[in-house]
């Protein structure tokens, strides 16, 4: 199949892992006999820099014509406030302008990093949760002013907005274990409590084969911790999810192990690491590229339809982790961590 | 010394762990020769069946001449959402109208109960963590409104809220490692760039011996899990700290272990323990008392300047939980689990 794919590189560790996931989406179009075009432009505090703009106008024109978004990550203490332009209003405005309302945040801890993660093996084992946030809504989005001596933030949902995220994360369910945790705080906030109600009709007319659970993000927090093998998949809306899917990656081991998939009505997705830009490693060569490869591979299942190439770069990367080939933030002090560019030939090579 | 404390046994397992706690109370009283007076009143769901309202009017008397207040828990399925009427509003309303703006989380895992916890011991040798949490404004006491189709909620914060929370959290620190890590969302939200201005003046303006460090929400969700030890003092506003508690407490093996002191301008404060009502073992003697007597060791300290008897309670619950005297969420499944009166009487007799 053809395809253009949109490659924004970003900043700190973007550039680095971007890289690796580009030389992997040209292995999978030569092995498979597709044919992807990739476009590269800039974004974030690297567009700052460049046009004064962190999403220019040319770059959304990309996202907008291309079939899915690879993106590294955004920021840097070079941009940080008080400055008033910032690299995260472009990947906000970049989510809002696409209209990608659901993130797919999946976390599936494998075995040969077990040691790395700070959580006991025993609570690892059997976790395979899919964390599905919000997030185009809520105070993200709402209304923001400063006064003399004051600041105000809105948060604000519709019914529309938590329909259709509901139903998204409710659609994955389906195709999983069945079993669907519905995450807000209904016992202060009123933009829970419809969360709350429209999930509740939702499930019961349109998923009755859906098990439908209500949390409390407090509850919830504790519980990622305690027994996250309970759970399957997770939805939330937009700072609930941002914070639990954080806390969520510890499981993995490390931030750097994590894909994102961010998808709308149509079939066009942004895929980037949850990890961040991490502006004290960067340019060094040893940045964490497996968030970004198992980025490509959701790129490749959702927005391409490619589930057997999806399949084969999860293969590979599960491979070369079980093979050991670790970056800093997996391996043991005692060891020979693997730079960037090693972890993205080991991928390549097992493909 | 002469002190009135009004005591709320709240709803759930409330009743059963704030008994201990009154114990504990009354042989302080005795062993020190002070002269303590209990007012139980009602509050929360207990209270709505009995009064029609959460907090009555007669219970928020009470606790504004009391000395400082001892609370179980509120809420249950009873009074969910949709009921109009809820526990949690009597709790929210208490801690308005007494003024408690700082609420103290303390988590220091203490080494016989690491097995119970999921973390791996390694990483919680160490950890003496003290979370300062905004508890009179955010997004819990903004405006909020439903319409037709659509929820909002307003979050708000003053200079003069942050200005005093800061300066709480910044003198605890001082009277510790010094070190204060202020946690906010300054990316995305105007409160959090309001929060992280006015932290930074005060900080540099009034504790220069204090070495403040900024972090985001979600990057503190995964530090909490990932190096715990290196934390000393957080502050951190009222929804952000809800979600981070809950998950600090995972850190000592159960939320079940956990006290908490909410503060204000003058020494009355409000104890409770964190770990909520937990409908589903209540009534049963079963619940887990220790962050109740440990709630009653700040009650001491803090509210009635009793550092001597606090550190007593606080001995005599180490020498508790090393003597293995542990309830059913702290112990190996294959031992018998220690009730809540049993552990409320080994307490005592440690005294
Ligand atoms: C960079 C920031 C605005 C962003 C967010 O909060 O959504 C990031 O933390 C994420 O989770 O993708
Ligand atoms: C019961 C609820 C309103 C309360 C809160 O969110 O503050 C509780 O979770 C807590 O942390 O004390």
């Amino acid at each position: 199949m053809k395809a253009l794919i949109a490659v924004l590189p970003g900043d700190g560790i973007g550039p680095e892992v971007v890289e690796q996931g580009t030389r992997l989406l040209k292995a999978v179009a030569e092995r498979f006999s597709h044919s992807f075009e990739l476009v590269e432009a800039p974004m974030g505090g690297a567009a700052i820099d460049l046009t004064g703009s962190p999403l220019p106008p040319e770059t959304l024109a990309l996202c907008q014509r291309a079939d899915a978004v690879l993106l590294g990550a955004v920021g840097g203490p070079k941009w940080d406030p008080p400055a008033k332009v910032r690299p995260e209003q472009g990947l906000l405005a970049l989510r809002k302008e696409l209209g990608l309302f659901a993130n797919l945040r999946p976390v599936t801890p494998v075995p040969s990093l077990y040691d790395t993660s700070t959580l006991k093996p025993e609570v690892l084992r059997g976790v395979d949760l899919l964390v599905v946030r919000e997030l185009t809504g809520g105070i993200y989005f709402g209304e923001k002013r400063r006064e003399e001596d004051r600041a105000f933030d809105a948060c604000v949902y519709t019914v529309d907005e938590v329909v259709r995220v509901v139903r998204a994360a409710a659609s994955l369910a389906r195709a999983r274990r069945k079993r669907l945790t519905s995450v807000d705080k209904a016992n202060v906030l009123e933009t829970s409590r419809l969360w709350r109600s429209v999930t509740e009709r939702i499930v019961r007319e349109e998923f009755p084969d859906i098990e439908l659970k209500h949390m409390l993000v407090d509850a919830c927090a504790m519980h990622l911790i305690k027994r996250p093998a309970d759970f399957d998949v997770i939805v939330t809306e937009n700072m609930f999810g941002d914070i639990l899917t954080d806390e969520a990656a510890m499981l993995s081991g490390s931030i750097g192990m994590l894909p994102s998939a961010s998808l709308g009505a149509n079939r066009r997705g942004l895929y980037e690491p949850i990890h961040g830009s991490a502006p004290d490693i960067a340019g060094r060569g040893v940045a964490n590229p497996y968030g970004t490869l198992l980025s490509v591979a959701m790129l490749l299942r959702h927005s391409l339809g490619l589930e057997q190439e999806a399949r084969a770069v999860e293969a590979a990367v599960a491979s070369s982790l079980d093979a050991g080939v670790l970056t800093a933030d997996l391996s043991a002090p005692s060891t020979r961590p693997a730079g960037t560019r090693e972890v993205g030939r080991s991928v390549i090579n097992r493909l």
